[in-house]
């Protein structure tokens, strides 16, 4: 298994010296006392203890061990309990929580780089207190005073934890679909009868109480995404003054065999006439999960980056060591029997990639969680539309392409290992199996794809396209005299230009046939992505170039940041040409087969 | 599991319609007998009758049982055996082998051809008799006379199966660094001792012997590759007149646990002075590999082809069955929900993308495979030189492209069942699990591409490149007035040009600095494949059209093979620009960080 090192440098570099976090959080009132350069640092060198000496070590076992049902009650893998024991005594449950109700207050930005180093360390494990934040959410934001005294300060506290409970098995991508019925009771609570499938974290033995958050139809609910309703349903019964009574009737009847994420219990969930709460409107279930669908989904991008992150540490440590061949200029360590595999090319451009994928991702991950902070926390509401929007545009972006180039990465880690690569005992193909997942759930990236392309960019006229290309418009004339970047600006420039009229091809071959639009999707998706990391590489570069100009200690390490953004430049951001050729070329070829002429 | 359907249609489309196959092998004085369309036919469609109905159905059980070693002795999974022994009964083992032996002497195609169905069907299964086939072909080409008597006649007959011995636990890309023994003894035979790993179908219970060709070093042979010698190391020592006698001192001492085909025992071979004779020549032990080398590359190359073949058929099925959203265009089936997930863009493309891999794949394996044939059977040495050099050429492209498109074929079929991709009992995963070993054995794809671009490209001056490009304009000579075809030509013949200066561009920076040919290498490979696609997606299209101008009772069949060379030539085909784009920028990005510099 490769050992985890948290990229704590590397961190800092993004939080500190590219997005100034201290400085930018002195603006935000919320924040003005408590956030400073200290405090995040401890933080998270407290998270990277914990991840490399709690969570890292029970990665491994925990895929192989998995989850085990018996009886309706589900045994996690060895040691995942004590770890979850001591992260919620080292506070980390509370993180983000209101304080009202016993959280911190910190911001979205401390939990999400935290979460990269538990996913990056142990995914599985990390997806338990990931679901329960969801829960938590919801009840923070929909729930009533009464309902976040009773559930609230528990899962903020850590002893229990909380699951969101959407997909049935007909009804993925589309909840429109779901089935499960709320039949109102005399005293206020509902009956809950239905069948929910993949539910992580669903049942486990890592806490005292599991509070479900549940989609379902009221009765006469009308059809369709605008009939369904969200439901509370603890696992056990709660007193009103928050004391675990009998046990409530959903029961896990399965849990999934899967490629991965073991040691994650996903689990069939059979509610039997449960008792459930109503948390927000009625039938405005959907609108309500949509509140924070955004920071789920950068939650899930988080994941994409992890995998990258640690796929390269794995793959960069044993092409160190693994001797094979000579270099092509020659023999570099001629009293070895050959040279270690680094001085390959093709290894090298293996690892460059995982290299700029993790750091332009941890770039991108992190710029948009401060939009989060400053969308819920801002008193400036022109501020505050404005990351709004910029999130909104860039939040499917993060999801879908943080967890492709994951996937990516993972794959090229695998491949430096050669053979071994595929063996289990060295860890790399559960990065690969693990990683699998994340460009499934929370939204395919055909469905982010869409909501980009449909949603976002061409349902607001381009408007919240705009806004990302006036922030590259703004980075190129702050930095136009700056001859190191010179190359990079003008790719930039001409990309910017290339996505505009990009989009203008789209939307006006929309006008006569709508097939165009997600027939153009997912290529648009990938381009807009590469744009957007060409912008961040670019100021990552600027930033680096800034400290070597005034004198530094670390030269090596802002040296490599110039090269690998180099790289993503000279190797990587080409892709944008193949996709643009596709969406060029249009929705002919792919609508043109009938469906029962694909095959014979 | 998707149900595995023998893909007959197209396989004929290929053999009969595209590469004239009857006609073809009447040139071959060995074929000229026994080869005609009938004959084809009949062998593929018992392969297909075996492979839909004895090896799919063991498939996913294989997957989930594995292999289990007990005390050196090694047990398949369920069915296997039985599986095993039907295939030799129905001839299988014996198809290309010389009829000397027990031989039915058939082309290599059509072998190619099978093989396609028995690893759509169950891949790790396949390996067996395909391990085997290595064993074979090795005693064949460079045994005795008493050795084909002694061990090649019950490999034939199916009574024995067999394995390559290469890899150890140091050495693996680079054998130059295997460290086996081989002590002569008294009486001609050697002591072999030493270690091997990652020994597919190294220890089963398929087969009453097993036959290992084993790689090692006799004393003071020189060191690195040209000290290796080939020997032959029975499981079960054998009698002159090929009586099984005693154990030999081989012993399986570990199955290794992998990230997919499960159902192949890949074991740990310890040596202790076993028993083994040389074959072949002293010290020329991978010359005498190497001379089939080709044949095993496009076998694995197969593989690919084989899993994006599977993995189309799975995702069709479902996508033809799953509800979610309605079309971009509105309701198709108003009765229903939702609409089948094949009306979306998105999916559709995937499966097109799909489709377009696996009939690709198809003719270039098979395409090969012709040209195998010629080689080793013409009477003609001018058409035999020129076979051996396409095949020079091709053989590195079919195996890195058809492994590498295999599995973004795979990942797609996932991505199309959306979660239930990622949940075993589907199968879907276990198509990306079994075929992401395919890019790392026989050579991994960087191997390949260095493999292609300087001993096949560079090394010959271009010369084996301008083989190819000539048949490219020798196509387009032949069809210039082929109105339907203008458009695939008129990017043929640019791509072709690319392809050469791109090359040129290479070899003159490569007279400067080496590492310029390995920083390309991956991206000229993947250029290279991509325009090989176009050349024979052009071909298909040329033949399809053809057919429909002359009248035919299957329109749609050879419509759809126009549709998909349209979406192969908008949609893939521009992949060819950002790798290009990437081969011009150079090796300074790759090779500019210091090792220490990679992370901090």
């Amino acid at each position: 298994m490769p050992l985890y090192k948290a990229p704590l440098r590397d961190m800092q570099f993004v939080l500190h010296e590219m997005l100034h976090t201290e400085q930018n959080y002195q603006g935000l009132s919320k924040y003005q006392e408590s956030v400073n350069r200290e405090l995040i640092d401890q933080y998270l060198e407290a998270a990277a203890d914990f991840c490399e000496n709690e969570l890292a070590p029970i990665n491994q076992n925990g895929d192989q061990e998995g989850c085990h049902l018996n009886q309706g009650v589900v045994t996690t893998p060895k040691g995942f309990k004590e770890a979850y024991q001591k992260y919620a005594e080292l506070g980390f449950t509370s993180l983000t929580a209101d304080p009202e109700y016993g959280g911190q207050g910190l911001p979205t930005l401390l939990r999400i780089a935290i979460s990269e180093m538990l996913c990056g360390s142990n995914w599985a494990w990390a997806m338990y207190p990931g679901l329960s934040h969801g829960a938590m959410r919801t009840i923070e934001h929909h729930g009533t005073e009464q309902q976040k005294q009773q559930y609230l300060t528990k899962l903020i506290s850590g002893a229990w934890t909380g699951t969101m409970c959407l997909t049935e098995s007909h009804a993925g991508s589309d909840l429109g679909l779901i089935r499960t019925k709320a039949e109102p009771n005399p005293n206020g609570s509902y009956s809950i009868m239905g069948e929910k499938i993949f539910i992580s974290a669903g049942e486990h033995d890592l806490s005292e109480n599991i509070i479900h958050i549940v989609l379902a139809r009221l009765p006469q609910a009308p059809t369709g995404t605008k009939g369904i309703s969200l439901f509370i349903v603890p696992k056990f019964n709660v007193s009103d003054d928050g004391q675990v009574l009998d046990r409530n009737k959903v029961v896990c009847s399965a849990i999934e065999h899967k490629m991965g994420i073991h040691g994650n219990a996903t689990c069939v969930l059979n509610f039997d006439g449960a008792k459930g709460y109503l948390i927000g409107p009625e039938n405005r279930g959907l609108n309500c999960m949509f509140t924070f669908m955004n920071t789920a989904r950068i939650g899930t991008a988080v994941q994409g980056l992890a995998a990258s992150e640690i796929s390269f540490q794995g793959a960069l440590s044993y092409a160190k060591e693994r001797l094979a061949m000579r270099s092509l200029s020659g023999p570099q360590y001629p009293e070895k029997n050959a040279d270690p595999i680094i001085v390959h090319p093709a290894v090298r451009s293996m690892l460059m990639t995982q290299k700029a994928f993790s750091e332009g991702g941890r770039a991108l991950a992190y710029f948009l969680a401060q939009h989060v902070d400053i969308v819920e926390s801002s008193n400036d509401q022109q501020q505050q539309k404005h990351s709004d929007e910029l999130l909104a545009f860039l939040t499917p972006i993060a999801k879908a392409f943080l967890t492709e180039s994951g996937n990516e990465s993972a794959k090229h880690g695998v491949q430096v290992f050669g053979g071994h690569g595929f063996i289990v005992e060295h860890g790399m193909e559960q990065i690969v199996r693990d990683a699998r997942i994340s460009t499934l759930y929370e939204g395919t990236t055909e469905i982010q794809s869409l909501d980009l392309l449909a949603r976002k960019v061409l349902k607001s006229e381009g408007k919240l396209l705009k806004n990302m290309t006036d922030l590259i418009d703004q980075f190129i004339g702050q930095q136009q005299s700056n001859e190191v970047l010179k190359p990079y600006l003008e790719k930039l420039a001409e990309l910017k230009q290339q996505w505009l009229s990009l989009t203008k091809t789209i939307a006006d071959k929309a006008k006569h046939n709508p097939e165009e639009i997600g027939a153009a999707s997912v290529d648009y998706l990938y381009f807009s992505s590469y744009v957007v990391f060409a912008y961040l590489w670019a100021r990552m570069a600027q930033v680096a170039h800034e400290k070597l100009e005034s004198g530094t200690q670390e030269e090596a390490f802002y040296k490599a940041k110039l090269t690998t953004a180099k790289f993503f430049y000279q190797k990587l951001l080409h892709r944008t040409q193949s996709h643009a050729a596709s969406i060029e070329s249009g929705a002919e070829s792919v609508m043109e087969l009938d469906q029962d002429a694909f095959a014979f």
